[in-house]
C-alpha cells in the first residue's frame, strides 16, 4: 500500500467560503424578494480591454496557420513577454532583468509552488491574517510556521523583531485580506532584516497595480539590495483582470545564491528554472502575446480604466467608513476594505447583521487567521451603482 | 540562512536536447548548403483546427464583455468541459465519472506534481527507458527509484515481477520514448498486480489518440478494477496539436482510498482536490472552451485529420524500417518509431552517422535511459515531404 502524503491530515478545512455560500442561499430561499448585493468576492468583474481582446484574436489567428503556429515554447516564457515585463518595471523605476522573470499561469501557482525549493528545517514567518495559500502549501510539505501577528496596533504592517531569527518571511503588500501597504522605510526594514539574516522574502505584489501614491514601492526590488534576499510573485489577475485568463510571473534574481550543507553553491534561480522546466511546459502562447500587450504603455493605459473604476469604488467605501468613525485600513492603495466589526460584533455576526440588516454580502475576516476575527474584508470589484447603494445602506444601519 | 532543497543537487543535468542543437548548430555552420531534416522533436506542426480555432475566438468575444466575461472558474476545471471529456471516454467504450476529471494546464504539470500526493518510503517502479520528468520529479523530493527494464526482449513493454513487492508504478502506453503499446492482456497483468499489491500505477495515456486498433485499450480504465488503482494523465497535446495551447487532464477516481499510519483513511480525490485548489488557479477559460470543443464528435473528427497526416509519417518510416530489416518498436500506433542503430552503432555514433551522411537529425535513445544506448527515436511530427525526402536517404544509407 502507498504511504501519502500525511501532512494533508494536519490541513484545516477550509470552511470560509462555503459557510458564506451556505448562509447566503439560507438568506435568499427565505426572502426570495430581497436581492443581496456582493461585495465579499476578491474576483474581477470588468471584461478585458480592448487591446487585449485584439491580442488574443490575433494570436489565435496565429495558431491557425502552419507558418504561424507555435508549439512548446520555452518553459520560463517568450522572451518578448518577459521583456514586456521588464519594460514595466523600468518605467515604475525599477531594474529588473529579463531572464530573471519566470511567466506562469498565475501567482497561486508560483506562491504554492515556491515551497519545493526549500528544505524541511526552515523558521517561517507568516503574517496573521493571511492568504490562506502560503500557510496551505507550506503545511502540505510538512514545514512548521511561526506567525507574526498583524493587527490594529501595527496598523496590520508588522515589522522585523530583531531577537528572532527567521529563514522565510512572506510579505504581501498591498496586502490581501487587510489592504494594508508597506511604505518605503518598512520594506528597508525588512529588507535589511533579511540581509542581516541571510532570510529569503517571498514577496507577493499581485495588487501593486492599485498603488495610487508613487512614493510607495510597487516592488521589493525598489529596495535596495533586495535582489540578495527576495523573490517577487506577480499576477495580471488584478492589474488586467486576468482571473479567468490566467498568466502571472515570478521574479527569481540569479544573486539568490545559498550554500548547501555540503558547502556547494546553489543557486535559486537555477533551481526554479529546472522546477519549471520539469513540471510546467510554460504558459500557453496565446495568453502570453495578450500578456506582451498588457505590459506595454498602450495596454497598461487602458488596463489602467479598469483599475480606476474599481478604485472609484474602494474610495466610496472608504469614505462611508471614515464618515460613519468606523476603523478601517486599505481601501487606498488596495482593492480590499478591512473594516473593524462595529459595535463589538465578532466577524460572524457582523456577517449575519449585513445580511439581515442590509443584505449586504461581505467576507468575515475571522477566515483570514486569528487577528481576523473581529475585522470584516468588503471589496471594490463590485459594479459602482451597487456600491453606492451599499453604502447608503451602510450609513442608514450605523449611523450615529 | 534558508535550508534549500539539496535533493535538487541529485538531478542528473539533462544534456541530451542541447547537446543535440550543439551537434546540430556545428554541422550546420561547417556545411551551410546542406539543409538538414528535423524529425527529432516531439512537437506537432500542425495548426490548430478549424473548429477548434473558432472555439478560441467565440471564448475570446464571451471575455470581451461584461454580460459574458468569466473570472476565476472552478480550480478542477468547467463542468462542461470535464463533461466532454468523459462523453469522449464513453465513445471509446470506457466510463469515466466527469466528477472525477481535473482539468490542468498539461500533462507534464500533472505527472511531475502528483509526488505531492504520496509519502516519501515507497517503492517506486519506473521503466528504463523513460519520459524524464517521472525520474526528475520523483529525485526532486527525495524519493528513491526502483527502474524496471524495458528492452528488446519484451518488446519494451515490460510486465510485473510477481516476487517484487512495489508501491507506485508509471506506465506510459503508448509509450514515450519506444512507441511500444501495451495490449489488454498486459495491462490487465499490470492491473492485477496492483490491486493484489495495493500499488497505484501512475498511467500516462497522453499518445491514446494514435491508437488505431479498437482491441488496444487507450484508457487503463478500459481494464477491470483499474478503478481502484490507477490515476490516468491524458493531454491535448498530441489528440489536438495543443503543445503551444496548454491543457491537459487528469482522472483521480473517488474510488483511491487508502489509510494512513494512523489509521485514517485518505481519498487521493479529494487530496488532489485540495492541492489543485490550493496550488493552482483553474485552466483559462479561453483554452477550456477551445478543450470543450475538441472533444465534441466533430471537434475529434476534425482533429484526427492532424493525427492521420502524422501517422502517414510514422507508417513511412515503419515501412522503411521493415525493408531496410532494422529491427524497431512503435510508429504502428504512436508518432514516434525507436530503431536499433544499425551496423552495432550506438545512440551517438548513429546521430552523427545520420547528421553527417544524411542530414536528418533524430534523438539519440541514450538520452532516455541505459537501455536506450543502442537505440534512435525518430518522431512522424515532420512534414511528409521531408519524412520521405528522409526515408528515401534512409535507404540509400543503409540498403545491403
Amino acid at each position: 500500500m502507498p504511504k501519502l502524503n500525511e501532512n494533508y491530515l494536519k490541513l484545516e478545512n477550509n470552511y470560509l467560503f462555503a459557510e458564506i455560500a451556505h448562509r447566503t442561499a439560507a438568506y435568499s430561499e427565505a426572502h426570495p424578494d430581497k436581492p443581496l448585493i456582493r461585495l465579499g468576492i476578491g474576483d474581477v468583474t470588468k471584461p478585458l480591454s480592448d487591446i487585449v481582446v485584439k491580442a488574443l484574436h490575433d494570436a489565435v489567428d496565429d495558431m491557425a496557420s502552419a507558418e504561424s503556429f507555435h508549439g512548446y515554447g520555452p518553459e520560463q516564457g517568450y522572451e518578448a513577454t518577459r521583456k514586456a515585463i521588464a519594460g514595466y518595471y523600468e518605467r515604475n523605476g525599477v531594474s529588473v532583468d529579463a531572464d530573471d522573470i519566470f511567466i506562469s499561469d498565475g501567482a497561486k501557482s508560483d506562491t504554492g509552488n515556491i515551497t519545493d525549493m526549500f528544505g524541511h528545517d526552515n523558521v517561517i514567518l507568516i503574517p496573521d491574517p493571511v492568504y490562506p495559500v502560503y500557510v496551505d502549501s507550506n503545511t502540505m510539505c510538512g514545514n512548521q510556521i511561526t506567525y507574526i501577528s498583524a493587527n490594529a496596533e501595527n496598523d496590520f504592517l508588522p515589522l522585523p523583531n530583531h531577537d528572532q531569527h527567521v529563514d522565510l518571511i512572506y510579505i504581501c503588500s498591498p496586502n490581501n485580506p487587510t489592504g494594508a501597504c508597506y511604505n518605503k522605510e518598512q520594506l528597508k526594514e525588512w529588507v535589511d532584516y533579511a540581509l542581516e539574516n541571510e532570510a529569503v522574502i517571498l514577496f507577493d505584489s499581485a495588487y501593486e497595480a492599485f498603488i495610487s501614491d508613487p512614493e510607495l514601492p510597487r516592488s521589493i526590488y525598489a529596495i535596495e539590495g533586495a535582489k540578495k534576499c527576495a523573490i517577487e510573485f506577480c499576477s495580471l489577475s488584478k492589474t488586467a483582470g486576468f482571473t479567468g485568463t490566467r498568466c502571472g510571473y515570478t521574479v527569481v534574481p540569479k544573486e539568490l545564491v545559498f550554500k548547501a550543507s555540503t558547502g556547494e553553491e546553489m543557486s535559486i534561480h537555477n533551481m526554479w528554472n529546472r522546477r519549471q522546466s520539469t513540471k510546467y511546459n510554460g504558459t500557453a502562447y496565446i495568453i502570453q502575446k495578450a500578456a506582451e500587450v498588457v505590459f506595454s504603455e498602450e495596454g497598461i493605459n487602458e488596463c489602467n480604466q479598469n483599475i480606476e473604476y474599481y478604485k472609484k469604488n474602494a474610495k466610496l467605501i472608504a469614505d462611508t467608513m471614515t464618515e460613519l468613525g468606523i476603523r478601517f485600513y486599505g481601501g487606498h492603495h488596495s482593492p480590499y476594505i478591512w473594516f473593524e466589526c462595529p459595535n463589538g460584533m465578532d466577524a460572524w455576526e457582523c456577517f449575519d447583521y449585513l445580511l439581515n440588516e442590509i443584505q449586504v454580502v461581505g467576507t468575515p475576516g475571522a477566515g483570514f487567521g486569528e487577528n481576523g476575527k473581529n475585522f470584516f474584508r468588503l471589496t471594490s470589484f463590485g459594479n459602482y451603482e451597487n456600491t453606492v447603494e451599499a453604502m447608503k445602506r451602510f450609513k442608514s444601519l450605523f449611523a450615529k
